[in-house]
């Protein structure tokens, strides 16, 4: 559908016609055909970041947010503790998780442009000995702020402790390696940087850690121990899988391994994110973030300061134009945010760029 | 894809083209036309069971079963006790919620070919005064054994008690009407009689109950007073919500209305249902349940006693004639189940027998 606006958005993002297309077709859930499918996606996934000797790939129905809170449900044990690292809403959700979930918590919070660092982990760790658990956003989608996950999970692994990382935003786009970060968890989903459709998650589970894990959950549908249990014996998820949903997921895998994998969608990724902050910079819109914590997934503009501003009326304009926007996530500041992420080019970018300048001549905000 | 087998699988389903092509566009979550799509979803769903009066919908990523546990864990309050009536494995799925959310709980049983009655919670509510909440399965999908809903309302309603139904499998097909009907919750899914395709569930709440559930969910992602909440205030969901299910939801809602609504469903599957007993018949297969206590949802056969019969070949065979079955759930019996729900008629069902008698004959299965 060509006339449908392109979705500047990071998740659920523009996918492509082939993979929408991969939907055409019902499956049926206890099919051969349909096991295949689901297991060949648990193999790529895993092959994404290496972790096929030390992980194993829980596929779970429902948002990221479901697969997160699965994952802290099943694999910190009922008297664990988990030291969450905020920077963003993402962060205070992990907090918020723990506390519905009962796990005791404790946080550790920098401003929204203020990466968490190895040395603030290594300091915490070693004034609470009770931590079990790290828990860490990778990419920050509220801001855009990339945390160095590499320094933070040797501090982490140092002290022999477990980490868990929200890499939502991250995964596919952003190089993780299992066998060079050590971590217990990682969780990402379907509609982000691998570009398919959102309705499922995956927890990428370290083996001993799962394997430990009976018993932990709080939850029947959101247990991955019994999740991954059954999925290796029959071949089948535990409950209704979101089929379609799947088969689309399998289809931008394959486009993503022909894109050229990993290191070509980060290269895609980066040129779309130079394109819009070059494009925008020339408008006079300032990011929000310092170019070197601005992971290439979502970037933070400040809105413009003339009182003719207004995101509403902004967002309705750019929509007409083919590009939808984020709303801006920050409490202190007002902003609007560009995603990086989809379907989509540097020449598309600069096409949004376009727009964005068309909306803000047409409401003749000259005060940026 | 005119190839693909067609899904007599009771969820997911066959759908039809129209709904599979209302995945073809990608919508932004946070958009209004998305807003207004999840709008009129909620707003045709209560249409069905004539619930806008008294209950909220509240939809949920996920499968069916995230919405059932959703509910318990929501509407039931952590000193409630639940009655859980059983005479399948979705009974027994119930009671397994209860136990790993840590609500008090009791079970009634009875044989897989019995329905609950009335008499049997009437009693069961006299004996125990401390039940707060009764729980039962309208359609139980492992049978096709069908409860006598209306009866167990008036008397859980009598005694003041609170009933939750799991009517996953007959929402959309077999009447019920939330006027005569007293029930604080009744669940169901998308890939069931709508006929679109799986990855989210549905809970009409009664009002009051859900005004009175803050708090009670020991879950983030399945707290569905927070869902209602936030979709009241903002219109959107609360987590990313599975953008192409809902779009093919809201497209074979469409289609529901223009064959005529629920008696239209009802009769085309009461058709499937006939002319599938009716052929079977005559190839000699027996189904387990008598006919007053058969749902037209799914039917459950006796395996054919002859030693050269084997599910696995027998499911082959009748796959590549273009037909997917659904393997038994009883463990007493070995039997084998089809499902007469989806966008398929009682031509298909006929075609469907001629399969089955195909696929006996080439195995040589004589003594059924």
């Amino acid at each position: 559908m060509s006339d449908a606006p392109v979705l500047l958005t990071p998740g659920p993002l523009t996918t492509s016609a082939r993979t929408r297309q991969a939907m055409l077709m019902d499956w049926g859930s206890w099919d051969r055909d349909f096991n295949q499918l689901t297991a060949s996606l648990c193999e790529q996934l895993l092959g994404i970041l290496n972790g096929h000797a030390s992980h194993h790939c829980v596929p779970l129905q429902g948002s990221g947010t479901f697969a997160v809170e699965a994952a802290i449900g099943t694999l910190v044990p009922r008297d664990g503790k988990v030291l969450v690292l905020i920077n963003g809403a993402y962060g205070q959700r992990l907090a918020k998780i723990c506390k519905v979930l009962g796990r005791a918590y404790s946080t550790f919070q920098t401003a929204e442009d203020q990466p968490t660092t190895a040395t603030d982990v290594d300091r915490l760790l070693r004034e609470d000995a009770s931590i079990s658990h790290v828990a860490l956003i990778h990419c920050e989608t509220s801001t855009g702020i990339l945390n160095p996950l590499a320094e933070i999970a040797q501090v982490v692994a140092r002290h022999g402790k477990q980490l868990i990382i929200d890499a939502m935003s991250s995964f596919g786009a952003l190089p993780i390696d299992a066998a060079q970060v050590p971590f217990t968890a990682l969780i990402a989903a379907s509609g982000k940087c691998l570009e398919g459709v959102p309705g499922m998650g995956f927890v990428f589970a370290e083996k001993n850690a799962l394997a430990a894990a009976e018993g932990n959950s709080p939850s029947l549908a959101m247990d991955l121990h019994d999740q991954h249990a059954y999925l290796s014996k029959t071949g089948q998820w535990r409950f209704t899988p979101p089929t379609h949903v799947v088969a689309a997921l399998h289809e931008a895998l394959r486009q993503y391994h022909e894109e050229g994998g990993l290191p070509a969608r980060h290269q895609r990724y980066a040129d779309n994110c130079a394109a819009l902050l070059d494009g925008m910079a020339t408008l006079g819109l300032r990011s929000f973030l310092p170019p070197a914590i601005q992971a290439p997934i979502i970037v933070t503009f400040h809105a413009p300061r003339d009182s003719r501003y207004q995101f509403k009326d902004f967002y309705e304009r750019v929509k007409a134009k083919g590009f939808i926007l984020y709303p801006g996530k920050l409490t202190e500041v007002e902003t609007f945010r560009v995603g990086c992420i989809g379907c989509v080019g540097p020449d598309g970018m600069r096409a949004a760029v376009n727009a964005v300048a068309a909306a803000l001549r047409e409401m003749e905000v000259v005060d940026i």
